[in-house]
């Protein structure tokens, strides 16, 4: 933390997964704003269309690469389609950083999902990422590029309630492959990075709220949540809690929440400011057994709804 | 904490996983010693055939059900024909209790993983747990039984360095799991405990010590393990730090190094003891940094050796 130099993209070539929308797209525009060649990969070509259309309105230079591939992140093989595509994009030179932005999210109650809930949940919020990081590690070892792996988890990486059975273990997971490389990855000098964004008010929020039960919405209700914009800001810059990408951090919080939860969840992560996430940490032992308590409540009131609930959808007889 | 009631096994129907080796076949013992009705599943049916005999010696009572099947817990099918099997042996009621103790890792460098290195990671260190978790939910629900469901994660779920980037996000998502159902099935009145054993001396790490990179095995140096009796001793009774299933505990340590990534990496879990934990904490904010640092002293000291590895085995040129 003391010694690290802050990062510049400026004539670096970035690939942002999931840049069409969303996270990824407003990495994207600050990427190309500070000079980067930005190579954005999603499955809907017509939203890649509109986001290219988006991003040439912020090149800095007539140099600068923008360009966009249509490819599904969600198994291996797809994964290195992509990888190798935006490769080539660069006469086949591995990308300077990747970050992993692609992901969805699709809340229930556990005894309602489907095997398939179960399987789609973990490549959503877990293999999207993990294989382009795997892909892209090996590629950039082989070049001996010195670059860095960004993956997005979730203030959901580091704590979890009722609904969340089918991703916050894949967000949990991130975290543990987010800092099994921060430690690997340094026999390489690739910087890893893990960032924990709180909600977003974006097209997958409107999403992930269809299938969301009422009780986790009324736990999440205080919860106002980030925009695109400002999460990518502090995914970058760190505008909050003195973290980001340019510092060189390891987990990357946006919020007080989160900020909370990262500093009384640390294990052997590094800590962004020894002093401050102390003070974070001794709010926390305070307000988070307070915070469970109220969810606990909750929960145990919404009982008998929920019994209710299952008789309607035929579960319970 | 402060209002939980011990759990007594006695008389209860008990299903462990994994239950034929290790930690499952020393948590069946302590099981069936304290008189519950125990049913195992593993792979191998020789195996099978030794526990049960073990475990006959230690029956309390002649009416005590002592039941042994050989299945898979790898994929949701088998998982599913395994339950049903353990449910039959007790006339189709769900049992009291599930100990997911199966499990098994390989760790090896991340660049030289291959896909199936990575999917049968996930599947040895999370999938192996939650597929029984998740059909025993869905069953004890439908019958109405207020029992429990243990996950047996890893120190590894709260931490992690390099070698674990196939097993650590496993067990990191087996943690999200527990605190997500820990929360969940309280609509159920079902208790939810998750298990964070360091090294146990067992025949799965004899295994995993074949595939382990020699830098992960120096920074495990002092690690001496427990052996299976005291792993299993711990998570039922908590002979350390207050902890264990029978007295209602979400996370369950058993040693020192543990216990203070435990403290320190909470999150939003309940602690088990306010004040302990908090001096565990306060003890973590200075001891986890410099374990940290003397760690990454060690990879960096390593990058050499590790290079003239990767030439060796031809991923470098």
């Amino acid at each position: 933390m003391f010694f690290s130099k802050s990062w510049n993209p400026d004539g670096k070539h970035v690939y942002v997964t999931g840049g069409s929308t969303g996270l990824g797209l407003s990495v994207s525009i600050l990427l190309v704003k500070k000079g980067a060649h930005v190579s954005i990969v999603a499955r809907n070509q017509e939203k890649l269309d509109k986001a290219l259309e988006t991003l040439e309105e912020h090149r800095t230079s007539p140099s600068q690469k923008i360009l966009a591939y249509s490819y599904s992140l969600l198994s291996a093989e797809d994964s290195e389609k992509a990888y190798k595509a935006v490769c080539a994009g660069h006469d086949g030179r591995a990308p300077d950083a990747v970050f992993n932005c692609a992901g969805a999210s699709k809340p229930m109650f556990f005894v309602e999902m489907t095997k398939e809930d179960l399987e789609q949940g973990m490549a959503n919020s877990f293999w999207i990422e993990a294989w382009t990081a795997w892909i892209a590690a090996k590629e950039m070892v082989r070049q001996g590029v010195k670059g860095k792996i960004v993956f997005v988890s979730s203030t959901l990486g580091y704590m979890t309630f009722v609904g969340w059975a089918n991703y916050a273990p894949g967000r949990h997971a991130l975290r543990g492959l987010g800092d099994t490389l921060a430690s690997e990855l340094r026999l390489y000098d690739i910087g890893v990075h893990t960032f924990f964004p709180p909600t977003m008010v974006t097209a997958s929020y409107v999403e992930e709220n269809k299938t969301k039960p009422e009780i986790t919405k009324a736990i999440e209700g205080t919860d106002d949540g980030l925009t695109s914009e400002q999460a990518a800001a502090v995914l970058l810059r760190g505008e909050f809690s003195e973290s980001g990408v340019e510092k060189g951090q390891s987990h990357i919080t946006g919020d007080w929440i989160t900020s909370s939860f990262r500093a009384s969840t640390r294990g052997a992560t590094p800590m962004n400011n020894w002093v401050i996430d102390s003070l974070w940490n001794f709010f926390a032992l305070f307000a988070i057994p307070i915070w469970r308590r109220t969810v606990e409540y909750q929960i145990d009131a919404h009982k008998a709804d929920h019994m209710e609930h299952l008789r309607k959808i035929g579960f319970l007889h």
